[in-house]
């Protein structure tokens, strides 16, 4: 999309204007461009009335941008080492910087997005910002607590991820003068299309392969994380048993590849895949009401794509 | 103040309102108010005109909540102990959580100042996120740099610190409406009150004792970091070389203590002294067009306060 293009180009231009140290930093962050369904998301909720093209561009580059600090502060705070397939800011230029460069990301992204001008919009940004810490907060707080609810599972995954796929919707929706019908339905698109994602995500750390998802099989498990898979296999009195004792006792190889094992049953695996199924029909019955065009399709091809996708 | 009571109590409300363990953080974080200068300057700054009161004690708590988001993730990339003599967030909970909390509440006062409604000052606040984590790049970046200007000194100071004071001070008279004279008044008010409010900072470094500044003397200078003090003593070609050995080698204790006393010189002190006093001379004249009121002598203490501080 020729759009998504000029938003990768003011990505590298914003690169080019600062000092000589931060110009590096943000070169080296913006030069391999991600997958972008973010800001995709925001462009496509625009195309539905027209618009000043310039105001969407604008916060679709503010969402990929905040996406880009929030990973920096998560490689920095998980100490990882590469991020799609490249070194890390934290591994290359240590975690102090690292948090620094992360911070003025973020607050650039929320420049650009003050520059649209709509303050409801505004307003929206900084509180996904709160979310999306607010999330990584709650995971961290759980970790190796054997005790949690689906509904804890949920609106946890909601705050790290689904919060900024709705903003990202509904943000394009309302800066394209969109009625307010039609802003909600992309608010609750976003808003399933990133549960679904997520939930995709959690269950390829157990169902794909090490080179596809790039890290140890069960490695969430591993690290104390309980997600959608580990909650339904509880479920089951067996599991649930051998899945707290691996809670109390991480360091138990034999138990984690025993207690993986049963998770990555088939039964576990489909009912898990059933509950992202329900997120993404509910994702495409919110596009129900638009009219038919490419925009719409390419919306509905991003949840196949979720469903599907592999990485 | 009244009015800085009612910026105490919003943010030990907030704390109340989350889930529990950011609960808990957030109480830790804000049960020991500091200075609060920052937010004192915002409220001043708009009492020169009536105006919605909430408004601006909503920005004064954005600003105090800025300030405080900034110190913790300081305080993690520095892996310091202590603040304000309680142990930090990063100390407590691990420099994971610190981040992430950090992050937390950046967003929370960039919510806060959205409420006022005000555009301007929005953005303003966002560009200020901006300057002061690329301060703290600049800073970190330019650590043992033997080369610096005086003008790349006194560029990362503002962005680091005078950066927020112009902030605090200027939206202050924005949201109060007052004419856009007044608001440039104001904005120079702050801009040069924080100025000195570094510069003394930096004096301190060499001309406190330990238990008045709470870190050993010529912390900064050990840490790699030049500032006004250090760049003064360098005018004097002997001292000159002798600050960059030490850069060079600062694991050497002997040649640290001389070049320390070497910048703890009475002239060199002196004339950075009044290098700051420059800028409060500045700052109060910015205060002359302002009508002679209880705020305006508040402001006039603050910069006199300034001079004078131990800590």
């Amino acid at each position: 999309m020729e759009r998504l293009e000029k938003v990768n180009n003011s990505l590298t231009e914003m690169a080019e204007k600062k000092h000589p140290f931060l110009a590096r930093l943000l070169d080296h962050t913006f030069s391999t461009p991600g997958k972008n369904i973010r800001p995709a998301i925001t462009l496509l909720a625009s195309n539905f009335y027209p618009h000043d093209e310039r105001n969407t561009e604008k916060m679709a580059t503010g969402v990929e941008l905040l996406h880009i600090a929030s990973l920096i502060h998560d490689d920095t705070v998980d100490g990882a080492m590469l991020r799609r397939g490249k070194m890390t800011i934290s591994s290359l230029w240590g975690p102090k910087t690292a948090v620094l460069a992360g911070d003025y990301i973020f607050a650039a992204s929320a420049t650009l997005v003050c520059d649209t001008g709509n303050i409801r919009v505004i307003r929206r940004f900084a509180e996904t910002i709160m979310e999306l810490s607010s999330g990584e907060l709650q995971e961290m707080a759980e970790t190796y607590n054997p005790e949690q609810s689906m509904q804890g599972y949920l609106g946890r995954i909601y705050n790290k991820t689904a919060s900024l796929f709705t903003t990202a919707a509904e943000s394009g929706a309302i800066l394209s003068g969109a009625p307010e019908a039609c802003s909600q339905s992309m608010r609750s698109y976003g808003h399933n299309l990133g549960m679904a994602f997520q939930i995709v995500d959690d269950i390829l750390d157990f169902d794909g392969t090490e080179e596809e998802i790039g890290k140890p099989i069960g490695s969430d498990l591993a690290n104390g994380v309980v997600t959608l898979p580990t909650l339904i296999a509880m479920q089951r009195r067996s599991c649930c048993d051998a899945v707290k004792r691996v809670l109390a006792n991480p360091d138990d190889e034999d138990l984690m590849k025993e207690v993986v094992s049963l998770i990555q049953d088939d039964s576990v695996l489909e009912e898990s895949y059933e509950f992202a199924s329900r997120y993404c029909e509910k994702a495409l019955s919110d596009l129900s009401g638009l009219p038919p065009c490419p925009s719409r399709d390419s919306l509905e091809e991003l949840v196949s794509h979720v469903k599907v996708r592999r990485n």
